[in-house]
């Protein structure tokens, strides 16, 4: 157990986000989440928003208007994406340690033996929960409702692109339930087995 | 998070019950593995032979010499053996604290709030190596087909009754990659998190 990386992979309202960034903060690593986006969209070339859009969509995007158009060009584009995403994670995981939230960064660096991969989720009620403490009430929409959306369209994109089933624990040196274990139990645990080498 | 009870689900090879053995020793608990054999035994009518010849082979058993009988009875000989492993369960979760080893006790119990659902498995090199360590040579067997058999098995029994997905992260509060992390690792792990009260 010698770890240089941690991936974080994680359900949607499930404070994976959270354990990553403060995990990082207890290190002394960077964290990267969002900053993946702004490095994705300089290699693709495309803009902030259509890396956002097609980022963890695959089988849609609003950048063509017809159905037919969308069919022919949203295949290409999400490999462009995917390649610039590959590349990216593949790079900063060169430049040395640090914590790496969602993006299938575990999968991606799974021919590494210094990555340590967590998975972390939660019970529907603690996450639905989270999310309205989080993002804030949701215009009309039930937080339940945009899980179980969020859930659906991450297991597609994961499984699309890794061909392996999200949320097997196989897949994962650690998985946690965050509801049930806390988030700062769960930071001090990932903390404690970094350091342990 | 205030447990008494810790079920562990484990791969075939992983060590999982010998960190429940393990865990339960250090925490001054029983722990219940082989000895649900004989209780099932007791509880069901069928000798200890039975139980263990049909408990995780639910497709097949030597009972009856003819397709036909096995087919009329098999599911029935099934069920009673499932009725005797749950009652058996419950029985010794309302009894007190204790470890249970295998058995689909995560899901029997699923409805108490005081039981902590462990999964441990690991890469298939090291558990064909632990196979080996602990069972001794095979004679003639290969201990990695001896070990994709016995997850076959225990994946579709697990699947039969629960009616959920064998190593699924989501249905535990903790899984572990006892390969990558050390058994000792995870039975120090998870002897503080029980204490954790």
């Amino acid at each position: 157990m010698s770890y240089k990386i941690i991936t974080i992979s994680r359900q949607f309202g499930s404070g994976g986000r959270t354990v990553g960034k403060e995990l990082a903060d207890q290190l002394g690593l960077p964290c990267y989440d969002q900053e993946l986006i702004s490095m994705m969209a300089e290699e693709s070339g495309f803009s902030e928003e259509h890396v956002r859009e097609l980022g963890d969509t695959p089988f849609r995007n609003r950048l063509f208007s017809t159905r037919a158009e969308r069919a022919l060009n949203s295949s290409y584009l999400q490999s462009a994406l995917w390649n610039a995403q590959e590349k990216v994670i593949l790079e900063l995981a060169e430049q040395g340690p640090c914590v790496i939230v969602g993006r299938c960064a575990d999968r991606i660096l799974k021919d590494r033996d210094d990555v340590l991969r967590v998975f972390i989720h939660a019970d529907e009620e603690f996450r639905a929960h989270r999310i309205v403490e989080v993002y804030g009430e949701l215009e009309g929409a039930d937080p339940y409702d945009r899980m179980l959306e969020k859930d659906k369209l991450r297991e597609g994109y994961y499984e699309r692109y890794t061909r392996t089933q999200w949320g097997d624990a196989r897949n994962f040196h650690l998985t946690l339930n965050s509801g049930e274990l806390g988030l700062d139990f769960c930071v001090k645990l990932l903390e404690g087995l970094y350091k342990t080498e």
